[in-house]
């Protein structure tokens, strides 16, 4: 027994030299490397043996599982329905669209081969599902009286990658796609913008980061259709990374896949479609927006843990009492929070501290002897707003209060960086080789040539997106007169 | 005016005539085409432009997403974490372990090409996770305090099937897996049990199916695995399917993935592990179990609609007061039961009444104008089993006991289809050619050599499942000891 407690205090002073060998890189200095620290030992994810694929770790699945629900609802309750179409496209389909697989073609994954056989025609792995969804859609679609048709799917997708960065680029990952077709140019248009006001309400008041939504330019949005509505947002490097976007396809689609419909006047019309996606990425953006030092940041209406509750052991003794008092504590919690017991005997609370530090739970509450017998516990937070004793019966509605706190504290902090980073300027010449160098936003004027919009990608930049404002005179290029502003950055 | 009635009177004939011609396939003489009669007329499922691959409808994959939730449940109550894992594994992954490969090799999708180029290495699109989680697991696992792990995945596999039929046998299909590993046997078998009773409590209590739970021969099991337990069901046309299985792998897979793990005593040691799985083959299961001939007959538990309320109007002028009424009653219901309305006012009651019927929806709801004037509604089942006027404020009651009432009615009716079909028989010399006619399951006797087994394929049957119960002195060919009883069937 005194051999076993030598064992497991050695293994102790093992683990935490083990865990301070395992420092983060330097979120200032380093950031991609930083990102990757944090992401594989929060263990969100983790590296597969598969080029370009990841392996999402239960606690990174978790906040996909978080994010779904509140979409899904969203999708629903907005008169959507899911339904599930094959991972397999003919390849022939993807060449009915000339766009679309221009914009695809050197992304693909194909299948050759199927039970031991060459295939007659190769299949595609869906790089998105638009080609196979109009194909159903000409078949369930005959009058206006199955319009607006309003499917969603959620799944996973395949496009081959150069460079991979897990949940930002990877060869697989996972989304939902939606896919619309309508009567009028109008109601396709109100569909795609409702969905891309769903998505902002997501990116802003769930992952709390502030978001600015745009139009894509022609060179930049979805192969093949008429509009992109994009939502971009500033990591803490200065980059931009494109959240989720929303498409009008328009007809071009609906003409190549054969969707056609009898009008309520006996015509015979082309349906207006839509499609809109938001992925997995979004997790990246919540590490890359939200993360510091320590490692994760969570905000807490997406954070699987929201709070953790740590017993104090001094001696002995202590256990019991305390873990009975913790659990009626977490019994008290659990119906409004999603909570955490640590109550692991190997590690001191010190470990357990920087452990979820490192996973960013928001909130911590500690309870050791002298909480017991006062009545009390401790509220902590990985923000370091405060760190309040507080009687038992306060627990919940200080919880709730804190959690609100730090959600609004999040945005906050992000919007003041993403302000100090936007920047203007009048001509890429002059603003061009800061932007280069340092990152951020720039909002300028743009002429919509594309021809101008080349020299944005001298300074490995590209345009984000055109914004519904006009503020500068002219293209931040030639001189012509600019349509309307938009913003320049690097991006992911 | 007068012109646009005719047309639509016109219009709601024609939609009668289209709708009588859609009559199913006769349930008892074909059962095969009534299946897939069902199966699209229903629209629960389509067929779709790649080989062996469907497209499940909204209506179909409401209830895949029903059955998904309870499950979900049940998996995250008993302590696993969903996590995600890539679609493509290296085709060298699979030949590890030798009888893995053996089982799965012929049903292999390959891809051969990503993005433009010919791949070093062939990448196999996952018939099921083992090997690529496994590989995982050996870099996750290294102490005891590691173990059990207990990993499940919602998601699609590609198994390349010569015969496909809708949610029966799909080259795609959508299921859950769940990997774990374990310290001891006896834990790895607790662990496949306990997933299989969890299954076996879904079928029955929620699917209304009565299965039967057994174990697989050694030429019937999941390839690589020590035990495979199964849950066996019979169908209407007397042929059975397998429901789910649930597999104790033991060490097989830890040896060929080198996991490997620090005991408590200090040694190292191979874990233990299982694998389980449930996919929508259920929902063919509910359509062949319950389903008559007037289409789909939905489990109260898994219909995506539970309640249609359908107003009767006879005149313009009843529309307005009919359709508040109905949304009061809706109101009422919605917070406990799964309710849809049908207002369409382009179809007429009976048209209704069939279109429901034909999609399998537990109870129907009608109300009239003579009902608003009394207070009542009218409250009628799928399975005629009454038609009750019942006043206003007992509707949530009579509906909660009627959804109970089908539920219990419909595992009885299934039940005593079971029991007539379920035969005893000592050789199968004798009861073969009656089997192979008839279908049915045959309890016999089993020695448990693979040269008997074989006999039974003579008759297009398979040893469905091991029984845990000996009634039968003898084998079923030899004349040697039965080491337990067996079921035998014919199956999908």
């Amino acid at each position: 027994m005194q051999y076993f407690k030598h064992v497991v205090n050695f293994y102790t002073a093992l683990k935490i030299i083990c865990v301070m060998s395992k420092k983060l890189s330097d979120i200032q200095k380093q950031f991609p490397e930083w990102y990757q620290d944090v992401v594989y030992e929060s263990q969100l994810a983790d590296q597969s043996p598969v080029r370009g694929c990841m392996v999402i770790r239960p606690y990174g699945y978790a906040i996909w599982e978080n994010i779904k629900d509140i979409l899904d609802k969203k999708i629903k309750d907005s008169g959507h329905e899911n339904a599930y179409f094959p991972i397999f496209i003919p390849k022939s389909f993807l060449e009915k669209e000339a766009k679309h697989v221009e914009g695809f073609a050197p992304e693909l994954a194909i299948v050759t081969h199927g039970g031991g056989k060459e295939l007659e025609e190769p299949l595609v792995v869906r790089p998105t599902s638009e080609t196979i969804i109009h194909h159903m859609f000409a078949q369930w679609i005959k009058s206006w009286r199955d319009l607006p048709m309003k499917i969603n799917q959620w799944g996973n997708v395949v496009r081959w990658e150069m460079r991979t960065r897990p949940f930002l680029r990877t060869t697989e990952f996972l989304w939902q796609e939606g896919h619309t077709a309508h009567e009028t140019a109008q109601e396709s248009e109100d569909e795609a913008l409702m969905m891309f006001h769903e998505y902002l309400d997501i990116i802003k008041n769930y992952l709390a980061i502030p978001a600015i939504p745009g139009k894509k330019s022609e060179s930049e949005k979805f192969a093949g259709a008429d509009t992109t509505y994009t939502i971009e947002a500033l990591m803490q490097d200065g980059k931009a990374l494109q959240m989720c976007t929303s498409h009008i396809i328009s007809r071009s689609f609906s003409r190549a896949f054969g969707i056609t419909y009898q009008t309520r006047e006996g015509g015979l019309e082309h349906p207006y479609l839509t499609s809109w996606g938001f992925t997995t990425r979004s997790i990246g953006a919540v590490v890359m927006v939200h993360g510091d030092q320590k490692g994760l940041v969570l905000p807490p209406k997406i954070a699987p843990i929201q709070v953790v509750i740590i017993p104090i052991f001094k001696s002995d003794e202590d256990k019991a009492t305390l873990l009975s008092v913790v659990q009626t504590l977490a019994q008290k919690l659990k119906n409004s929070v999603r909570i955490k017991i640590d109550d692991n005997q190997h590690m001191r609370p010190g470990e357990k501290f920087f452990h979820w530090e490192l996973k960013g739970v928001p909130v911590r509450i500690e309870i050791g002897p002298r909480d017991i017998a006062n009545g009390t516990v401790v509220v902590a937070d990985r923000l370091g707003l405060a760190k309040e004793t507080i009687p038992f019966d306060k627990v919940i509605e200080t919880v709730h209060a804190r959690l609100d706190l730090i959600h609004h504290e999040l945005y906050k902090r992000a919007e003041e960086r993403l302000k100090k980073k936007w920047h203007t300027g009048e001509k890429i010449a002059q603003f061009g080789p800061t932007l280069e160098k340092e990152g951020g936003f720039y909002q300028t004027g743009w002429c919509r040539k594309a021809s101008c919009e080349e020299h944005v990608k001298k300074f490995k930049a590209t345009i984000r997106c055109l914004l519904d404002e006009v503020t500068f005179a002219e293209c931040f290029f030639c001189n012509e007169t600019s349509a309307s502003d938009i913003l320049v950055a690097k991006a992911y």
